[in-house]
């Protein structure tokens, strides 16, 4: 599989879905992939399948808050530099590049690495959708260490961190993405592909481009575009639960930028069929979808904010007073759900709830 | 030259002086050096004269608000990890260690690392006191760079810093430093012995135990130790300006720890021949000293502050409501005066005054 012109903005589209508001702006995202295919750049997608165990896999990514990633674009060359210094100091050549998330310019920052270097880009991601934190992968939950994390900014100063818990690597590298702007490249997580194949979240660039290309294909017959994404969600590949939470008009938004995130909440007036207000709270990716007193989604399940109209999926940074959403709800795969995943990444850890309930069983 | 149980305490009380209020508290530096010595280490300090031109030379030191040093004491053994690290990132052998201050704990630390390794201690010094910031060195200054920064903490949490600027590499590790605790230990300004001999300011590990030992020997003879101390800084070696500034009881002391430092001022009541009232502001060092509104010393000159008896220095964390205290200040030497120089640690980079003027010329 490539990535090519044709089906980027399939790509793109669900990329965003699966950032659920994270990863930064599907749009600079996109025409940085652009630049890189218009100019003729080969970017080859390897299944896991096709990965030897042996393989040394890295993840690349952008770190810092979506409401900076719009202003401060994310480097494609020291993206390529913290690929190059990992493989400095591990002493071994990397084989394959990838995305530690699915979601918003995460998903895309790794194929322009891959335009840029030739390298091969793996159809796999760490999280299976967007997070805010570098403990909060798979990967970390089943073993892999994010250590050493190559830290760059295009300025060319370099971080490396090397913890023996992920998330004091967290703690020190957002102090260190602070001061570099609140946005930096890093490359973390260097893995075999053995654990990439048994740890990862798999095909997730596959699934990004179907979701967005169900949503396209609805909207190209007239039909309904959120038929068409729940249709593909509920009936292929892992048979997802999914469920319009809410249709309403945005009448508060609280968005600060702060301790090296967008944090905040927008509440809705019902509209259509809703009656009530609807309240997400978010720290870059949406964490919460509640309805008065009753929460409806939780995390880590997916909880997606999308245009009333067209489905096209809204960014945390990108939400406005008076836009009319509808809210979505996800579940995620079962390897997200066991009680080591909800350890690192489930309600508690952000405070939205002591325990964990499933979206199907909220509703 | 050895340090040894006989000089050790000669060395603290001068290390103390040469802090000018920094660098942590003398009496942790003197407890682990203590410790080292009874149990027979053997500390080699050599002569900068005696260090080979291609000798690979590395400062260590610790990095941290003085308020927590005395609540979270250095760790001999990361300071050790640090150098050993740095060894393994550059490829090379340490020939010897050495201060990057010549205050407080961290005088002392390079000690202490040299007994736990056997390693020798060169006789020098980049600061000829102590400053705050990394960048603040004759090293750094005169072309050194501080880079590679090994930064390492008690858990074995590290942090490996590349910058081109040392005033970036400063501003990246002071983040990482206040969230390993504001404490932490470093190894920084790795150099050749060419370097070391050209750049650093030397002998500053002797210049420490003899004014000590000026102080101790006046207070032996009942004679005045303000008179020993002065005595030895205006006829021996470099031959320094130096004058009591003010005599008076601390009655205003604000002190926060904020940014990762110790800040804040000191304001003192004239006694015996003094009337009206001296303020002296601090970042860790003491930085100026004001009577009313005409400026008496300023950075980077030495401003100590003495027991008014006993001529003993009072670090910034120790300062109290009520001492009685005595305020010297020092000029330095040229080395550090240069306009290089004082665009790095000058009184404007501290919002001191717009211009440097000598204290000899304030005087």
């Amino acid at each position: 599989m490539k990535m090519t012109l044709d089906i980027l903005d399939d790509f793109i589209r669900g990329a965003a879905f699966l950032g659920t508001g994270g990863g930064g702006d599907p749009y600079v995202g996109r025409l940085m992939l652009k630049q890189e295919l218009e100019r003729g750049a080969n970017i080859e997608i390897i299944d896991p399948d096709d990965v030897a165990d042996d393989a040394f896999i890295l993840p690349v990514a952008n770190m810092g808050a979506p409401t900076v990633l719009v202003e401060k674009i994310p480097s494609g060359r020291s993206a390529v530099n913290t690929v190059r210094r990992t493989e400095e100091i591990l002493g071994r050549k990397v084989d394959a590049v990838m995305p530690i998330e699915a979601g918003g310019i995460n998903a895309t920052l790794p194929l322009v690495v891959g335009a840029m270097t030739g390298l091969p880009v793996v159809d796999a991601d760490g999280m299976g959708r967007a997070f805010p934190e570098l403990q909060m992968t798979t990967f970390g939950v089943y073993g892999v260490k994010g250590s050493p994390c190559v830290i760059r900014d295009e300025h060319d100063n370099e971080v490396v961190i090397r913890c023996d818990k992920d998330s004091d690597a967290e703690w020190l590298a957002r102090a260190v993405c602070i001061r570099m702007g609140v946005k930096c490249e890093i490359a973390v997580y260097p893995m075999s592909g053995h654990d990439l194949k048994t740890k990862g979240v798999l095909r997730t660039l596959t699934l990004s481009t179907e979701i967005g290309r169900s949503i396209r294909e609805a909207r190209e017959t007239q039909s309904d575009p959120f038929e068409g994404l729940m249709n593909y969600l509920r009936h292929s590949g892992e048979k997802r639960f999914c469920k319009v939470l809410f249709d309403g008009k945005i009448v508060d938004l609280l968005r600060e930028t702060t301790q090296g995130w967008a944090v905040g909440h927008v509440i809705m007036d019902g509209i259509g069929d809703y009656d009530g207000q609807m309240k997400v709270t978010f720290q870059n990716e949406f964490l919460a979808a509640r309805k008065g007193d009753k929460i409806l989604a939780m995390v880590p399940d997916l909880v997606c904010i999308l245009d009333r109209e067209t489905a096209e999926p809204i960014t945390t940074e990108a939400l406005k007073y008076g836009q009319r959403v509808r809210v979505v709800g996800v579940s995620v795969p079962p390897v997200m759900r066991t009680p080591e995943a909800l350890a690192v990444f489930g309600p508690k850890y952000f405070g939205v709830s002591d325990t964990y309930t499933p979206i199907e069983d909220l509703a």
